[in-house]
């Protein structure tokens, strides 16, 4: 079996080191198109490394076209043609993984992508398409600082008297009034849990609702959940998503009692859950004691035109769903706080089996975000950003209907969220795609890149367009470069 | 068997509600002095309810003195005299119980010490000797105002930048420095991990070091450390703590692989683990692949008197020692700013396995908390508490020698952190004294409340008093009031 020395990687971690070494054989031909590579576990074992680490090597490699993944097969050494080397990383500095917060939700420093053939010749300022961070220049900082000077000064008091587990009470009114008014969800303080970013809150729903239970898991999704998942070793099942969304036969069969699902806007494929299928994930919730719907309403602010969709939550009789909503997109990915609503039953289960934890957000900022959400900034700082999105998007959208031409691309699910399809008639993989965008200086992923499979429907060529981060001349630019990327001779 | 409906609780918890069927039983008699309660597992599943909930209305009553533990016996109705009910709680807020950060750490609302008596006919203000808030006047707000505004003012790019999951670099540069300057510690700032609060830290430690281990823990001990390693379904051993630290032999006996330890200054007792026993466990650690030892420094600033400890983590010299210290005893327990520093290999295997664990402590906070260190505040800051403690321990211990008779008292562990020992000469046993401590309007706890066992060793009356959060009047008035419950005669 293949194999590497990894004593000799020097300051990389194993997972950057193992993602080298392949990529190096790949390019020099000493892994030939179309070998078919070591099963992850296998290689793992042979390698004395985790599974998670050779998973996570094959899936960048696989995102940035090196490997190519076929369903109920493997992963085999993708035709990288004559153009040579296609992304290189900067740097030792963290990895990262398609579908991971890297991409969708920015909360690492990530990396960019760059061509070889740029880095060697004053490389074009790279575009990232593959991640969703939230523009930083709309943080309202001066707005912020003043709430923050007045909580310390006024409220000196309260903040060192100490805190329940789930949350300053201040900020747990203001978001049940906010929840009333903006969400239509009638709630009760104390059925909010306020925590340091969702993947602790996931962490505390595995403890609340136990560790021995299935857990289904949308796909393609996030990938960041399935590890978190995975972390704790907790028992997964993937269920596809459907235009319609999640496929409930398949969930079904799965045998899992716990679903988590984004039904107002799924990552990545934007798809929203219709009332049909949201009323039988109900069903199928109430059919036994102890099923549960985590509800992951990540970017639920940024539905750009028509009404919100109401929650699942809000549609519950039976206390069967946890809604989860986060401050990291809608604020900013720096300041760590997310809360979940539960159904009033679990509220208590929390109070009684878990009230000893502490809460993980720091009492400043909460008291600063309840002044910040109750006197109405909140609402208003939504709206701007909303605005300033839907700009972005546009003339985005504009760009690309100028470059590519109209008949090969079509675009969907691009009225919710922070990212929209982008689907491009062409005899290019997703793969391929990927990494001609790379040399042209665009960093895109495919749905395929999202997938907890083995690889994207065969001829599907639909690449996932996040654009929250993108200024005007950049919208302009990634449409020139992905017109050059993938359109060369038109 | 004892039963209680459950269903009749109304808005309190189950803990809570339980506790007080118990408490209404036996000052009404239903349950006789002497009287055998159920074991803990067979009273849960005749109730329907967790073991922890009985096992925590358990150890309330028992740290009240309504009941008694009997070493490998069980749990017995104490002797309530005559002087009827002795600590009532005020209202249906969270529950307490001993020895979780709520007494230690001051994390939660906690619960004032009430007398039925002193609640009907005005009551004495209480006086809290079992809870380790730091004083909130202590905080440096104007200071702290003026650094964050600093950092947003200044900072907005880093601050928006994204983070590396183990924290910001320059708060891990700081902890760095300070690390090498005040402890000796040679650190590299890859090698600390920042994260909201310790519970937080251990659960990560948790999934770097695996689920299915075996974890020892000191005894008597911090309990909500143990409460959260059960939350997590983890299997723990418990060490009785010696004057020279952990039995190391019963340590070898339990056959567990990791084990957790505050050796600077353990809570309850103030054993300072002698460095001939710090030997003896680092070369049980080395034994054996994949022994650590935790350290938890929860308290490593306030020791009044005296130079500081080595750390265990600084003599190691084989990798096997987790530092941990927090921010919540030094600066504020509602600022969660905990952090770990882990052996190479170890900050290797969590860049590898948890890298996409976003860090749950928001930017803003550790900018200014880097900027506080940086600058020598946090070393003027902790001189100054030091030096406040010092003054009233003093206080404390001054008023304690006038009140009672010298020859009945010994005081014991005063110089290091926030609480020291009382050795009382008494018939009384713990419980009692508690009981009446309460009815003259001091919560103190003793020794017994601490131990995961059934109770303390026959004979020993060791109660632990925690003065961080009192005035000077309130040392004077606990004095007197301790001499009127436990000398009664004198």
């Amino acid at each position: 079996m293949l194999t590497y020395a990894l004593d000799q990687r020097g300051d990389l971690s194993l997972y950057e080191y193992l993602y080298r070494c392949i990529r190096d054989d790949i390019l020099g031909g000493k892994i030939a198109e179309g070998e078919k590579m070591p099963s992850k576990r296998a290689f793992a074992k042979n390698l004395g490394v985790s599974t998670i680490t050779v998973e996570s090597a094959y899936a960048q490699l696989t995102a940035e076209g090196y490997l190519r993944a076929v369903p109920r097969s493997g992963y085999y050494a993708a035709s990288i043609g004559s153009a040579g080397p296609v992304m290189r990383d900067p740097g030792a500095g963290e990895g990262t993984v398609p579908g991971t917060g890297q991409e969708r939700r920015g909360e690492s420093a990530g990396r960019t992508a760059q061509t070889a053939a740029a880095a060697a010749a004053a490389a074009p300022p790279a575009i990232d398409l593959a991640s969703g961070r939230p523009g930083p220049e709309l943080f309202p900082f001066a707005l912020w600082a003043r709430l923050m000077r007045e909580v310390l000064s006024l409220r000196q008091e309260e903040l060192m008297a100490g805190m329940p587990g789930i949350g300053a009470l201040p900020l747990r009114e203001a978001l049940a009034r906010y929840l009333l008014e903006y969400q239509g969800m009638r709630t009760d303080p104390d059925q909010i849990v306020i925590g340091a970013g969702t993947e602790y809150l996931y962490g505390m729903l595995i403890l609340l609702l136990g560790q021995e239970r299935l857990y289904a898991l949308e796909d393609p999704g996030y990938r960041k959940i399935s590890m978190v998942y995975g972390s704790h070793g907790i028992k997964t099942a993937y269920i596809p998503v459907r235009e319609d969304g999640v496929d409930i036969g398949a969930l079904r069969l799965s045998g899992a009692d716990i679903l988590h699902i984004s039904p107002s806007h799924q990552f990545p494929t934007g798809v929203t859950t219709p009332i049909g299928r949201r009323r039988e994930l109900l069903a199928w919730a109430q059919e036994k004691e102890e099923r549960y719907i985590i509800e992951d309403d990540y970017d639920g602010e940024f539905r750009l035109s028509g009404r919100p969709i109401p929650s699942l939550w809000s549609i519950d009789r039976a206390d069967r769903v946890i809604y989860m909503n986060t401050f990291t997109k809608s604020l900013a990915s720096t300041i760590r706080i997310s809360y979940m609503v539960l159904p009033a039953p679990l509220a208590a289960r929390l109070r009684e089996n878990l009230w000893f934890y502490a809460c993980t957000v720091s009492a400043f900022e909460q008291y600063t975000l309840a002044a910040f959400i109750e006197r109405g900034y909140f609402d208003k700082h939504i709206n701007r950003m909303r605005n300033e999105y839907r700009q972005r998007r546009d003339v985005l959208l504009e760009a690309l209907r100028r470059e590519l031409p109209r008949n090969k691309v079509r675009v969907h699910n691009e009225n919710a969220g922070l990212h929209f399809l982008l689907e491009v008639e062409t005899q290019m993989s997703e793969e391929e795609m990927t990494r001609r965008a790379a040399a042209e200086g665009v960093r895109i992923l495919g749905l395929s890149a999202y997938l907890h499979g083995y690889g994207a429907e065969p001829g599907s060529r639909v690449m996932v367009v996040n654009y929250s981060g993108l200024g005007d001349a950049q919208c302009r630019e990634a449409a020139k470069a992905l017109r050059r990327a993938w359109m060369p001779g038109e």
